[in-house]
């Protein structure tokens, strides 16, 4: 009886397959499962099934939105005329949360990646474009990660669409505030000095 | 637009839920389900409510089974006269692992613990006596975890066990195969000493 009970194994197996999920950690999300009361267990389940029917992407910047358009783009208050091109659904509530803000997005869902066999079509490039020649677009900023295959998408971005007319700008790269210039990589001190400005 | 899309932040809370779950590892959980293939994420669903619906307890040893006699009480390979009490159901699999042990085991779902407001009355005590007065039973090993709520039931259990007329034993205490003296603890390096045995 070295084998766990079979419904129990499958639970488990489920729970390895999502990201950062171990053995370990899997069992015992799935002993969480047994000790609750089964109405919340039958929840949990529910929750997964709406999450799964009831979120799609916005037709117009491509995040995740349980509407046809989300509610950035569908607000009056949002500038539209500046579009910040991010990676994921996260990125864009990391700079929601800093509500300073006031432009539009375009989620790509996911960095040019050859090692991954991800290449720009994968991504919602196409779908950027179309943006920026119908709607009045002045500036695209290109707020991919600071990683290669963010800085290589990023790159990508911006040949593209600079000919289409519009400014394209990114991200600074620098320092993090509270940092210590003895600890900070040399790629990201040099951009530091780089990226000066007058005080 | 800084909250989540709501049937994500409801998946987000269901997660968090779980054991030793917290917020970021929650969102990351809620976001593989978003990302994978629809089946998957109904397959999971399915296999909460497969895990709920189909397991239940062992009616001899309390143990989580999917039969109403869990495959070691029902096995006539095993000593039946040896009970082996453990707290859960991962003692029972950890026991198992080793393939020495040739008894039975007995479930109490938890440990005496006045902190939590868990008495004797909460764990399958009951069951267990009603085992040892019904059944051949020769000896009790009793292996709850060397914590405190864990010696506190081996000590209520063998003061209970002991007018039964049954052998009751304590699983050893003393250092893990492979430490070193010189980081043990001193109530393990002290019951280690006790508990020495001539070679």
């Amino acid at each position: 009886m070295e084998e766990l009970v079979k419904p129990l194994q499958e639970l488990v197996d489920k729970f390895r397959t999502l990201e950062g999920v171990g053995k370990k950690s899997a069992m015992r999300m799935a002993f969480s499962i047994l000790d609750m009361p089964d109405a919340d267990a039958f929840a949990f389940a529910q929750a997964i099934l709406d999450a799964k029917t009831n979120i799609g992407r916005c037709s117009v910047c491509q995040n995740i939105s349980s509407d046809e358009v989300c509610p950035i783009c569908s607000s009056s208050t949002r500038d539209h005329s500046v579009i910040c091109v991010v990676e994921d659904y996260q990125a864009v509530l990391a700079i929601e949360k800093v509500k300073e803000y006031s432009g539009v997005y375009h989620v790509l869902h996911g960095t040019i990646s050859p090692m991954k066999g991800i290449g720009p079509d994968q991504l919602k490039i196409k779908e950027l474009l179309e943006r920026i020649n119908s709607e009045n677009v002045q500036e695209v900023i290109i707020a991919t990660n600071p990683t290669v295959s963010g800085e290589a998408t990023a790159m990508y971005l911006s040949r593209l669409l600079k000919p289409c007319g519009v400014k394209v700008t990114r991200i600074a790269n620098g320092l993090p505030v509270g940092a210590d210039l003895e600890y900070a990589d040399s790629v990201t001190l040099y951009r530091a000095i780089m990226g000066r400005h007058d005080i």
